[in-house]
């Protein structure tokens, strides 16, 4: 299990991370080849299939074991009326979680994934951004701890989601800081806030980055000033996974945010990543082109808890399904294209 | 089970279409509003749970029996080098279909469909449209009624797919019959020719064109003359299904020219359809601009089979597994938003 002992070990780590299998990738290629079927007729499913070889370092990748962490977290800066929803809903939506009955628990039986739900002292909301760090140097880090200690080392495919009322605010701050731009092109109406709504958020975001812009140095304190602890968890457990060469589906606006001050300074990060959807968010589209990646889908989602990446994994079990199933053309006895 | 007992038959069923449940469909949206989300952030999901409940007319609709067709036929076209691959190849891909082994055998099993595969006379290819008709009246109408006699009545969502070494240029010549422009603006690589075999392609287009137009008085005779029997008989299995209310998964290129004839005259005729995917051949999008339909999935596939539609049954099992097995803020005692 993965765990940074401190600030120092977390930035260690972003200097050292692993790559994908490179012998894994070149045989599940070579056998893309050989499949029944004109060559590159399966699109982005070929792709998929010789990313999913590259970091499981096999030439026949399985997801038998898909997992998916919604962290959950509670943001001081809620209380600027940045958010649709009172902030008990998050505490609600949790017990909604565990009880069965949310989007997220009927997405993960539809793809069958493990779904665990790791709630991170809701009881504290972080401070909030516009006026002081979201977190000590002491949460941060627990908080970071929290998402990577969630990753189970035998997942296969992980994805992981959020609750936490107010937080895409903490997540458009973590966007300008790592990417620049006006505050309010990474303001977006989140869970549906009305225009008046939008105004204080850009406004919180814009004190927030005033604030804490030129202290902002790397990503531990960008995370910890900027973000929120369901957010710097989301954080860990991507990072762990990179750490143990597990392939990642990234979800939405705020997952994506997470991780935007590591790939602002580590831009090839996100190679364990397959973006699974892009949100209605605004905000995702920009952040994905920093991120280079082109979303599997686009179906206008924007409720979180992981429910975009989850709507994906079918997509990346197809992909392995005709890899792993597909007879070759020896075997079949057909004849190749010209 | 549908049977068109003759041309005329097949014409008036075209003018005697049935809707969707209209009180179905009502009750379908005030279930979505009242699911723990904020309102429309399940996106397209939310549109499809609606959709599939006024084609089942039902306000709780399920699959748990989704049926795939792969039709198959020989095309006399295919003589004059418009493919990558020899004619052998549809009748070595049928068996492949039936020993499992091709793409479409791994996507059912993945997306749990269930496959039957329909070969069309494979020893007796279609005329060569570019010097004949493809098909007599009889042979035409036994292709319609072969498709809409492979339909379930039980089916709760159906995709058709098919395989047919040249069937690229029958549907190229489809598409400009039914919404003209240029044999060149339809005709792509198909599953792989180059550059002289595209140009082959737009030849014998334009010369099935300029041989059959005139005669292009309706559906039928359109499909008989430029179609083939695997494109005709996915046609019969779309209407037969309309004819039932069952709803359906359009797959790529080919079997959305199937239906250009029908559409191009009766432009509500894809009611009952989502469109499973844009495929890599350029043809398709711009039909299903005519069509009308957005694409679920834009993965650069272009295999036929029914591959596309296959990898988009997930998503629809997802916006019922939402819609059926969410709690509603009241059940989940979750306060709603402002």
């Amino acid at each position: 299990m993965i765990r940074f002992a401190d600030r120092a070990a977390f930035t260690a780590a972003l200097s050292a991370l692993p790559g994908p299998g490179e012998a894994a990738v070149t045989a599940a290629r070579t056998r893309q080849a050989e499949l029944t079927k004109p060559a590159g007729s399966l699109g982005r499913l070929e792709d998929i299939a010789v990313f999913m070889a590259g970091w499981q370092n096999t030439p026949r990748p399985r997801i038998d074991r898909v997992q998916a962490v919604v962290f959950a977290g509670n943001h001081g800066v809620a209380a600027r009326g940045v958010s649709a929803f009172p902030v008990e809903v998050t505490e609600q939506m949790v017990a909604n979680f565990r009880a069965g009955g949310a989007a997220i628990n009927a997405l993960c039986r539809s793809c069958s994934a493990d779904l665990s739900v790791v709630p991170l002292d809701l009881e504290r909301p972080t401070g909030d951004i516009s006026e002081e760090a979201a977190m000590s140097e002491a949460e941060c880090l627990a908080a970071l701890n929290a998402g990577a200690a969630a990753v189970s080392p035998d997942t296969q495919l992980l994805f992981v989601g959020e609750m936490g009322i107010g937080n895409t605010t903490p997540a458009s701050a973590l966007c300008a800081a790592a990417f620049g731009g006006e505050a309010a092109l990474w303001c977006g109406k989140g869970s549906g806030i009305d225009d008046e709504g939008v105004a204080r958020k850009i406004l919180a975001v814009e004190q927030a980055l005033a604030l804490h812009l030129p202290d902002c140095d790397d990503a531990f304190e960008t995370l910890r000033r900027l973000g929120g602890r369901e957010i710097a968890a989301m954080a860990g457990a991507i990072l762990a996974a990179r750490m143990m060469r597990i392939p990642v589906l990234l979800d939405g606006f705020i997952a994506c945010a997470s991780i935007a001050p590591i790939v602002a300074r580590v831009p090839g990060f996100t190679a364990h990543c397959l973006a699974a959807h892009c949100s209605a968010e605004p905000g995702h589209v920009r952040l994905l082109g920093y991120f280079g990646l082109e979303p599997l889908l686009r179906l206008g989602m924007r409720l979180g808890e992981g429910s975009g990446a989850a709507a994906a994994v079918p997509i990346v079990r197809a992909a392995l399904a005709t890899h792993n199933e597909m007879a070759t053309f020896a075997e079949a006895a057909v004849a190749s294209g010209s």
